[in-house]
């Protein structure tokens, strides 16, 4: 079972560890990071490099693809070999998954036309204009299609994911070897729950958020 | 404010990029991945390559370290020049932090004797062993000296180091930038709530979830 977790230049680094380390504990799971070339990516902040091991060209199969979020998705909103490649993969995936505004890119490339899908809170309203219809819902699935809400999201996705992929058995044992057992010390995760003010403050700073400009 | 990520080989992937993800986003934060050598450095499961920016050698005083856990540890717990880059830059650091078995190494380096703190609900027996306090709670502080649980409890321990360094404003306005709204899709995280069955043939086979071995 071939996962592909894909990098680009500024991609936030927990939207894709996270369903990472969930996904790579899968029985017969064979992870692989791609990139438009293989080699180093730099992160959101610039402080974080990971390697990509292999090319979009050379992973033309995979079973399961995870597509993070992050400030570089704005720059692959126009067609092109990404887009390409989402498409082209999609085909034959088991599973087409996205992390934040990884949805954002799925959307761009067509492949969430009239489909349920989220991202970061912050980009539903964007992402309703790209045809997807935003279920704001901290998971997403509809059909082989699967979203999930910002950055720690990824993990709940994985989770989900393992138990369709492996049963719930395993999902909960990989839960349990990383003590996957959130006690935040504040009810701030969601625009629902967080003070208003920080709320309206990260509304009217939504560029900075979203893109880091 | 210097944060030091410390990566070795066969470290976990989520015990140290939960906490840079929160860390790294407050204000004034300067990251850096730091490693007996500079250069890539692989995770536990050999499909995860993460650069590590400066030499030990090369961060005297950083303010925060946090250090990871991960199989690689077990190789880590002899006396040596990481057992002398902990001591000494624990003698000014602000806070001293670890996930998952990364306390053993605080353990074994002589930095938590007497004091409390918490590990990897599978190690919380040999964190006993090497002098430590045990507390089984999900982020443990003792003075300067923060722990938290196995792997994905970083990402709590982070959101709570950072309330004391930037406040609960900074802390929440971090918590709703990566929505960090759990909503794990099983309740099985601790061995308190996972079932049974799962808990036993996890602490039956504990050698190889915490050495991969």
């Amino acid at each position: 079972m071939q996962i592909a977790m894909l990098l680009y230049d500024r991609f936030t680094a927990l939207d894709i560890v996270g369903p990472y380390e969930v996904l790579s504990r899968l029985p017969g799971a064979q992870t692989t990071f791609v990139a438009a070339q293989p080699g180093p990516i730099t992160n959101d902040s610039r402080s974080f490099v990971l390697e990509a091991q292999d090319a979009l060209s050379e992973v033309s199969a995979p079973d399961i693809i995870v597509v993070p979020g992050g400030p570089g998705q704005r720059a692959l909103m126009a067609d092109g070999e990404l887009h390409r490649w989402l498409r082209e993969v999609h085909e034959h995936t088991t599973w087409t998954t996205s992390v934040c505004t990884g949805s954002l890119l799925l959307a761009a490339a067509g492949l969430l036309d009239g489909r349920r899908a989220t991202s970061h809170w912050l980009a539903l309203e964007e992402l309703a204009a790209l045809g997807a219809l935003v279920t704001p819902e901290r998971v997403v699935r509809d059909g082989k299609l699967m979203s999930a809400a910002g950055v720690s999201a990824g993990i709940d996705m994985a989770l989900a994911l393992a138990a369709e992929l492996a049963g719930p058995e395993v999902a909960q044992a990989i839960q349990l070897g990383i003590e996957y057992d959130p006690q935040p010390p504040f009810d701030a995760g969601s625009p629902s729950s967080a003070p208003a003010a920080i709320v309206d403050a990260m509304r009217a700073n939504s560029r900075f958020v979203l893109e880091g400009a």
